[in-house]
């Protein structure tokens, strides 16, 4: 098994579908046997998508979220805000999530069962690879090629390999329904009335991006600065699949920093640029190349990565998720194809970190440009800008557009107030059109679109100029550029980098063993009396006691098992040093990968551990300074 | 000002509600100003009774959180689980919030607005008792007695109140419906097919009860243990008011002590027991007496508290929200009174927090019996139960009830199983008297549920006896203590507690402060280099950098604003202690609320703040060790 694991883990997992299988059974049995996680109202037989925390998997989370906290918020001083999930329907009409935030999806025309037009469309043509050997090689590349290019279908180009493949519900072998879009937020209504929609948010952005005018002023006004949040999202995805990785609800945590569009360097880009990690970039993707190994320096100077901002956070990034203990060798960067990417988006790259399930997305690092805060301005009429002052006054060209207020009257009457403010709302370039248009002929063809209707514009109804005007600002809307993390799905991924399983020393068993840091660990020390005795209970609560004030989350365990058997349990929740009390002088400190011992005085126990676990020391620094010991007597 | 705050705090507040509602309005305009909370969706006009938590909101936020943990999950070692908002309906159904969980609402006939119907009744009281000076004393006396039982009645007792009193739509004078039952859930539906109703939590408590069996393994089968969650819970109140005290989305942080029935003591009650705080016992409400002082200890051996394990909760609760800054003298324990709890609860206590808005309901203290875990067991088919293991085994009577097939196949063939099953079901007294009967006149009546009939039941057709057994375990549904914490408004009630003015130096404005200890404090020590110099900037970063190896979250000021000023600026946001660069050898660092100024060494600062912080070091001790500054010369 060991092997096989291996083989897995160094990604020579091609043909090994099975082993990939066995692993992530192997990781789930152990992840759900010690309540890392549970699925959701398990007594009722479960929500698809709804999963809880448990006690380990809870301290997991927390650790998880107080580094991200350290490393971002506190460490860039973000501003952090906390915003409702329960969001009105205006915010995410805005946002475009009412109208595209979409899945599409086809009914079983008999027994309304609801499938994810894509997912049956590709287990069709996996299904065909891999069991229909009499197809032909020209059918076969057909099938790849859709397989490949599936997210880019229109709802018609679906529906019509669904007819073409001739594919049934999977459940009932019913004929299924044309596909159509299924919104997937949570409705609700706010308020008794039931006239006011409402929705479950499906970011924590908008609830930033909303907050921009009063976060700008308590930031002095400056740009650039970043917002944070950590809070909940939810998805009601038509069926989950998946497992941890595809779930209705979950922790984001998001950041939007803010920046001016004429300048997207960074002042600590410095720190970052030595940095040199798997990139994926748009080109090596189109030419069928595989993730190389890029320093990030490069990639910003050959514009491979559009800004320094934009790279610095993915060397943020990278170092936030080696630091919980993601393996560097299965984390890559891909940045998005032209076609995956909102038109509005600068550049956009996913952190996808490998797993048994292939290549998972759990970090989106994307330059959105002005879009979110113009769109916003837009349907709030309130103006989510920033200024950037002049040292020095500059001399700039300003378009003034002045109605004759008497002739339009006498011209439009009752609709004059549509036709100004249609004319005021000109462009520079449509307002120079028309003067020449007004120049040469005299009058132009002109719509309102408050009227929707055409009128005819004279020469002597308005002058159109352009006029040298001193300005000691520049108004602008920011740029934003947006790092969001998928907790749940770091954490699984991490579970699954961490997992490893070893012989039992009889040799009988595989053992389970979560290899955390002391960062993430759930409990970061257990104290074991070897034997039940009060000597050695007095001794371990003094040891308790002092991990304490060190503020080191720990357990006693005083059942009388066996001394092996209580270290396998602790290694399988991923505990780095275990403290037995054999002596009621000194004690054993062991740590969980290499299972070596040392023997330490008891006063000394909880701060060896201390130094460890926050870094002043490491473990082999304190395997070359202690005494070391034996297990054999215990085992 | 001071004074009538003073009065304010004193509690001689009966007649002052103008000078309330100005304190008040001053902490609402300090804390919206400095963005301790913005109300969320603000450019789109808001949303009744949803609120963001701005950047020192959310700092506040987080620290009251990571002290909870602290204060409970750790230190009990609890068992902390993270549950999903959304919930199928089923469980809801279980725990009866979908019947139950409601309140009385009434319509405008005419507009169709919606008012919840004993906030109409008591405006309408109130406004009556203040301002019609002709009403009798009789009258007044009916007034007073309905607004001291409004929270009692019944739909029909409200609408007829209202039609007696003639009470009419506010807002446009016309007439209201009967008032009926609104149910305050935020619904939804999972998944896309619309079938299957579920609703945003109200409440984080069921997703630990609906887990219990799997946490009780966890804990090694052995009670008592408690779990605990921090989330976000719904309401979907009919009109909100009360600002930040009655919203629509809030943190919850509850705890489910579970605990044998049969032994509520609790091991660390000894900790506690000497506690003395301003309890407000049922008897003394009912007969018009005050909260007084009375020692925990006393509560519990009297039986004014029902049990130990409440009483424990009760003072770590105490303990909790005085270390964050709560004033106790504006702190009570209040029980419920009989109409009040559920008629399972065996006792309840709220700690009620006095601010601008009267006593406020903050934490829940609950023994709520089996009552939750037995709801569970009969919905979900899965029994959460707990076992006992005697020492020795018990001899007990045991109820055996053997049906003999051949005779009821005979008289029931189709329907058999149904009859079987029915008299397999009955209990103790049931079965005891069918016996009788049977011995008596050979046949009895009997009703089986499953077939919606009675059948008759001869002699020969099952033996009913009882046999003396030796159990070794006993299997009991456990009690849950709950003690539930309303984080949103635990910190609003510490906001007006922290909250006061003090003249500016030159005596012509107020300036405002919070004084928040270190532990709440958004931030804990500003920076300020005393006038715009590279030496004193270069100063302030080697002090940051200190700060931040300390953990320390801190802030530099580096804008050429006047000291005082920036003085100002930090207390209004609570900030305990400001460190002044005035010098490249040493600096000063000012304690907030007395304003005391000493100078320390540059490399002493930061473990000057810290050692204060960490409570190592009171502030007067470290007044005492160094020299003093005067603050003369800046301000």
């Amino acid at each position: 098994i060991e092997r096989e694991l291996q083989s897995i883990v160094s990604g020579n997992g091609a043909d090994s579908s099975v082993t990939r299988e066995a692993f992530r059974q192997a990781v789930a049995n152990t992840l759900e046997r010690r309540l890392f996680y549970i699925p959701s109202f398990k007594i009722y037989r479960g929500v698809a998508g709804l999963y809880d925390y448990g006690p380990p998997g809870c301290a997991v989370k927390s650790n998880v979220l107080s580094f991200w906290r350290q490393h971002f918020v506190l460490e860039e001083d973000m501003l952090e805000v906390d915003c409702p999930c329960v969001t009105p329907e205006v915010v995410l009409k805005a946002s475009g999530h009412v109208d595209k935030f979409t899945d599409l999806m086809v009914k079983d025309e008999k027994t309304g069962t609801c499938y994810r037009a894509d997912h049956l469309l590709k287990d069709f043509c996996k299904d065909k690879l891999e069991k229909d050997l009499s197809i032909s090689a020209e059918k076969a590349a057909e099938l790849k090629q859709v397989l490949a290019t599936l997210d880019d279908f229109s709802a018609e180009e679906l529906g019509a390999k669904i007819k073409e493949y001739g594919i049934i519900a999977p459940d009932t072998k019913n004929p299924l329904s044309d596909p159509y879009p299924f919104n997937l937020m949570f409705q609700t209504s706010i308020g008794p009335s039931g006239l006011t929609p409402g929705y479950m948010r499906p970011e924590t952005a908008q609830g930033i991006f909303v907050n921009f005018k009063d976060l700008y002023y308590y930031n002095g006004n400056k740009l650039p600065f970043a917002a944070a949040q950590i809070g909940q999202a939810f998805r009601n995805e038509i069926s989950p699949r998946q497992g941890l990785l595809r779930v209705r609800e979950f922790t984001l945590a998001e950041i939007e920093h803010f920046v001016d569009p004429e300048d997207k360097s960074h002042p600590k880009y410095s720190e970052v640029v030595n940095l040199e990690f798997l990139m994926f970039p748009r080109e090596e993707q189109m030419s069928g190349q595989s993730a190389r190994n890029i320093p990030l320096g490069e990639a910003v100077s050959k514009g491979i990565v559009n800004n320094q901002t934009l790279g610095y956070f993915i060397g943020r990034v990278y170092l936030f998720l080696t630091r919980l203990g993601i393996d560097k060798k299965r984390l890559r960067f891909r940045q998005h194809l032209a076609n995956e990417m909102a038109h509005y988006a600068a550049d956009c790259w996913d952190a996808e970190i490998e797993s048994s399930y292939g290549w998972i997305e759990c970090v989106g690092i994307a330059d959105r440009s002005a879009f979110d805060l113009k769109a916003h301005t837009d349907k709030s009429g309130v103006a989510l800008v920033a200024q950037e002052k002049f040292l020095e006054p500059k001399e700039l060209e300003e378009l003034v557009i002045v109605p004759v207020k008497k002739e339009l009257g006498l011209a439009f009457r009752g609709t004059q107030k549509n036709v100004v403010e249609a004319l005021e709302a000109m462009n520079e370039k449509e307002a120079m059109n028309m003067k020449a248009e007004l120049e040469s002929k005299g009058e132009v063809e002109f719509y309102v679109c408050t009227l929707e209707k055409n009128v005819c514009i004279k020469k002597n109804m308005l002058s159109i100029s352009k006029e040298k005007k001193k300005v000691h600002h520049r108004v602008f809307t920011p740029s934003v550029i947006e790092p969001s993390f998928g907790i749940g799905r770091i954490i699984y991924c991490l579970y699954e980098h961490s997992f490893y399983t070893r012989p039992s020393k009889a040799g009988d068993e595989q053992l389970n063993v979560f290899r955390f840091p002391p960062l993430v660990a759930p409990i970061k020390c257990t104290v074991f009396p070897l034997v039940q005795s009060q000597k050695y209970d007095e001794v371990a609560k003094v040891i308790s006691k002092s991990l304490k004030v060190a503020g080191i989350s720990h357990k006693i365990d005083i059942t009388g098992t066996s001394i092996g058997k209580r270290y396998a349990r602790t290694d399988e929740l991923g505990v780095p040093f275990a403290i037995t009390v054999d002596k009621t002088s000194s004690v054993t400190i062991r740590e969980r990968d290499s299972k070596d011992q040392i023997r330490v005085n008891v006063d000394e126990a909880a701060s060896v551990v201390n130094a460890v676990i926050d870094g002043q020391r490491t473990w082999e620094d304190i395997w070359s300074s202690y005494p070391h010991h034996s297990e054999e007597s215990e085992e």
